[in-house]
């Protein structure tokens, strides 16, 4: 696959078939992440794939509770704002949003297969998640669908550690947890706002001297 | 470029030639950034373009004593180690990123592009480093080699804002800041620790399952 098919149409993708990921499968996504870099080539990752129904059946109330908690606290302006204006095109995204992630909380136990990255001595995250993208980059060019969380760390990060024998007193953080499968939609690319709204050049806000209407991929490439 | 190849040998290149990158260029890194997924797909994200030379006049000396600080501080144990070792493979290869990251710091003003990502409501860097490591990405595929440094913002972050024009009263942060350059060296497949070393199965310690003892790639794709 073409590196600028899988960076333009590696959207979430949440709802997929519980078929397992083969294990020649699993190792290339996990092959492709370790190549990253990481700060100093310290290489302070530990990356924990679960695909056991028992410790899924374990973690699965758990998630269901942190999305609850989520929809309540830094997502409730946005879901009042959109249930205030169901007609907008904002309103309608965030719908979208919500109802996959709660379908895959809904059912965590029937996705095949998480990947929970551990990171330590890494405050901004830029030591983990080049290589958290990469595992789902390739993921991508394999046919399996990620999508990227990080609320059981947010919000049940003691219980979660237990479930998983992560030791509390070295130092790890959970950065996120990914999930894959199958996924049973289709792969496109996903809305963005264009580079000329979010790109400055020389100071915040400096014109960038050129805008970007369309997406470069495919026609571009 | 195969996506493979962009995984396997996106490495930290920070020798790079004077010569701009051209915009057509620029515009395929930054509209790939765009691409990436971000948490509820907020796209809390701005990108800054650095490549006039009265703007990086002012950022070099404050990246060189960013430098000098980082190597007194988080360096400094594993740079007193390397001096009293310096055979070890360790202190070679810690050695060898160091004098990498001091020319940098040394050719600050001759580097053509920097990047420099803001991000907010992003605790874990999960929303913002995908789009950064997704540019480095599309820059391997056009021959460009980049490097992503965090000391400006942890040293110099006032300082920085203000070169910037960044905002300080709506909640950016500065995630990073990525040098981009057409690279002097060779790409290749940087040394890590395998798969099997860090990686585990159903709990912290849990067997993996199988070992990888060489890159999968190029020879299993």
């Amino acid at each position: 696959m073409d590196v600028y098919e899988a960076l333009y149409t590696t959207r979430a993708m949440r709802r997929v078939r519980p078929e397992p990921i083969p294990d020649e499968v699993q190792a290339k996504i996990l092959d492709a992440a370790i190549r990253a870099p990481s700060g100093g080539n310290t290489q302070n990752w530990r990356f924990l794939l679960v695909d056991d129904a028992a410790v899924k059946a374990r973690l699965g109330p758990l998630y269901r509770d942190a999305m609850r908690r989520l929809w309540a606290t830094a997502y409730a302006e946005r879901i009042a704002a959109a249930q205030a204006s169901p007609g907008d095109p904002a309103s309608v995204s965030l719908v979208r949003i919500v109802k996959s992630a709660q379908h895959l909380a809904d059912h965590f136990e029937q996705i095949p297969l998480f990947l929970c990255a551990f990171t330590r001595n890494d405050s901004s995250g830029g030591s983990i998640f080049p290589a958290i993208w990469s595992a789902q980059l390739a993921a991508r060019a394999e046919g399996v669908g990620s999508a990227l969380t990080t609320i059981l760390g947010t919000f049940h990060k003691s219980a979660t550690f237990e479930i998983l024998g992560v030791p509390a007193d070295r130092g790890w953080d959970m950065a996120c947890c990914v999930s894959f499968g199958y996924p049973t939609g289709k792969w496109g690319i996903a809305a963005r706002h264009p580079v000329h709204e979010v790109a400055y050049r020389n100071s915040w806000g400096g014109d960038l001297g050129y805008e970007i209407s369309e997406p470069l991929w495919p026609s571009a490439t």
